[in-house]
Order: C-alpha cells, then sequence, then structure tokens
C-alpha cells in the first residue's frame, strides 16, 4: 500500500496474493488465526453467500449492470462479493493452496472443455 | 501479463482484472453472454459452493494444511474453490462492479471496524 | 388436524401439507404471492441456509444436542431451521410438487440405493 | 406406517416427526450415526441447495407451476428439494430440536411481525 499514492491505477488490478497477504496478515494482527479452520472459514463463506442471495431475492431477474440500483444498493452488492471473495481466499490459504494459480488451470481446462 | 515471460513466477500472482478479462473473452467467444445475467451467475455460484461444501461434508474437523489429502483430493478441491471463484468474478463485472477494488475497500473497512 | 384438539400432544406433529397451507394463507392474506415466483423463493431460501450456517462458523465441531448452548441459541437455531423449511416448502408449492410425496418417494430411493 | 395400506391418501401427508423417525432408522440401520455430526450435516445440506441451485440457474426466470418442464426434470427437482429437507430434518434431530414445533412457532412469529 505505501505505493498506492504514487500508483494510484494499480490500486485496483490487485492480485489474488496481494489480497492473501494482506488478510493473513489481518488475521495475525488480531490473533483470529485460531478460528480459522477450513470449515469455519467454509460455513462463513457460506454465511456470506446466503447474504448475497438476500440482495437478489425479492427483485425477479436483474439486468446486466444493475441500471435501476442505487449507489447504496451497489455499495451493499460489493460488500457482499468482496466478504464471499475474502473468506474464499482465506479458505484457499489455509487449506495451503494457491487461489490463483489454480484459477489460471481451470480456465485452460475449461478452454479444452468447451472449444470454440 | 507481457511481463510473463520475463518473471515467471508472476505468472501465479493472477490479478483480479486479468482473471476477469479472460474470463469475458471466454464467454464472449462462445457466444455465452446471454446466458450470464446476475441472478444466473449468482445461482451458477451457489451451486459451486455447494460442490465445495460437498468436498468437507463428512470429514469432521479438517486441519490447516489439509496434511492427510491425497494429491487427487487437494486438485479437486482447487478446482472446486476456483469454480467459486470464476462465478464470483464474473457476477461482479454483468453487474458493472469492479471486484478488487471492492474488496480493497472492504479490507479496509473492516480494519477500521475491528482496531487492531 | 381435526383431531388436534382431541389430541393436544399432536399438535406438534404437523404435517408437510398442513404447513404448505398455512404458508399459502399467509402469503395470500398479504398479497405476497406476487414475489413468490420459484427463483426469488429458491434466493430467499439460500439467504436463510447462510443465516443457519452462521450460527455454526466459529464454532469449530459441535456436539450432538448442543450440549453447551444456550437456551437463546437454541432458539436462534430454531428459528434459522424453520425458515429454511418454510422456504422450501414454499417453493415446492409454487412448483406444483408435494414435497411430502417426493421426501417418501427418495427415502424409498434411498433404501435401494443403500441397502442394509 | 402400519396404517398405510388401509390409508393410502394419507402416505402423502407426512409429518415431520415421521420423516424424522425414518431417517433415524434409516441411519441407524446403517451404522451412519457415526457421520451425523451437526456440521456434517450441515455441509451435506448446503451441498443439496447446491445441487437444487444447479437446476434453476441457466433458466432465466421460471413460471409458477413449471408450465414447459418434462417429467423428468420435475422428478430431479424433487428429488433435490427432498435431500435438502431430509438433511434438514436430521440436523433438527441430531441437535435435539423439534422442527416441527419450530416451524409453527415461527409462523405465529412471522404473523405478529406482519400483520395483515
Amino acid at each position: 500500500m505505501e505505493n498506492s499514492h504514487e500508483c494510484p491505477k494499480m490500486v485496483k488490478d490487485v492480485s489474488l496474493q496481494e489480497l492473501r497477504d494482506r488478510l493473513a496478515k489481518f488475521a495475525s494482527d488480531r490473533g483470529w488465526e485460531q478460528y480459522h479452520s477450513p470449515r469455519n472459514l467454509l460455513l462463513a463463506l457460506v454465511g456470506e453467500v446466503g447474504e448475497l442471495s438476500e440482495i437478489f431475492q425479492w427483485k425477479g431477474e436483474v439486468a446486466r449492470g444493475l441500471p435501476n440500483w442505487s449507489r447504496d444498493d451497489k455499495e451493499h452488492l460489493e460488500e457482499e462479493l468482496s466478504d464471499v471473495l475474502l473468506y474464499l481466499i482465506q479458505l484457499a490459504d489455509v487449506c495451503g493452496l494457491d487461489l490463483g494459480e489454480a484459477a489460471l488451470t481451470k480456465i485452460l481446462k475449461n478452454a479444452q472443455k468447451y472449444p470454440i
């Protein structure tokens, strides 16, 4: 983050490893690692997927780009999407797996499974 | 990605924007964008979270690092973690939201909410 | 249910059809049927499964019978279990399916699939 | 069930207690109780909710009554709805809670919370 002031555009294009490192430090600084067993994190992830679903539950079909959503509703959605992501990254991390590498591998597998 | 050939280790350190771009191209190349409405992608995400949960369902508590898991079981887990991630990235994308920026913002909010 | 007045203990032994009928009347009385499309109810169900998971998320393994849980925690769990059930019943209902009959059929199929 | 042959219509109107009893016997007959810890059953439930969501994931909005669904698709849906129900009943059971009573109580609470 020290560089973020010099290079603001890069702040957005964050890598999975940077997020993983930040989250590991966040948990370590607070002594929370003891709670971060794989199944605890998995259930926390499921909880956040539930909150994400609640945003969409009574809306019927939703158009791409969310044309009629308020700024507040979009921010709420950004928070819930983020919560899912952050627990997913932590789950992969405590399992000792590299989520970014796994995702790239999966995209290659999908490309072979579904040729153009 | 231009740098990936000069710096092979960086291949793994993939950013959310790169994954988003690859997934958008993948869907576009196959004419799948028509299926990628927000709620379709959300339900696909829930489906993958289900498959992720099935991996852990009869195991009782699981130790960090998955010490007794076979290579095959770990690969299966990597695939399911990736599937969740890839649908999450696509859901954010069709909603017009920047998942990486949102995640960084959420980490800052969490740091304020839970001081060290 | 005619017998429920003669046999008060049976009140608890509620059938899926009675719950379905009560929920249909509840929604009808409030003009909520318009919101009860299959996918809306499915996402509401996912939301409640998330709330159910949140109860268990930081607890590590939990013993059968919940020996150390407070009365309040058990009541909270009862509510979330109920919310999942009530949306599941309504989802089956708007799909025109008989959940109780389907469940009995599934138990028979499972008995054939997994002989004693 | 002894009466089911005399009163076939009642077979469908199954109660939650009867389903619970059948499921408890099913697990006991197969020595599966050892696997039925609360969190194992919860994750199995999440897995089935995932399979339920997969049925709906690429369909866009679905009309009440599933007018264009094949008999096979409806049977598949009945099976997944049942799987969710059966794990939910077992989860409540191993937690020592009466799901039917809890559901009736929740409907009453909802009626107070949302007056007509």
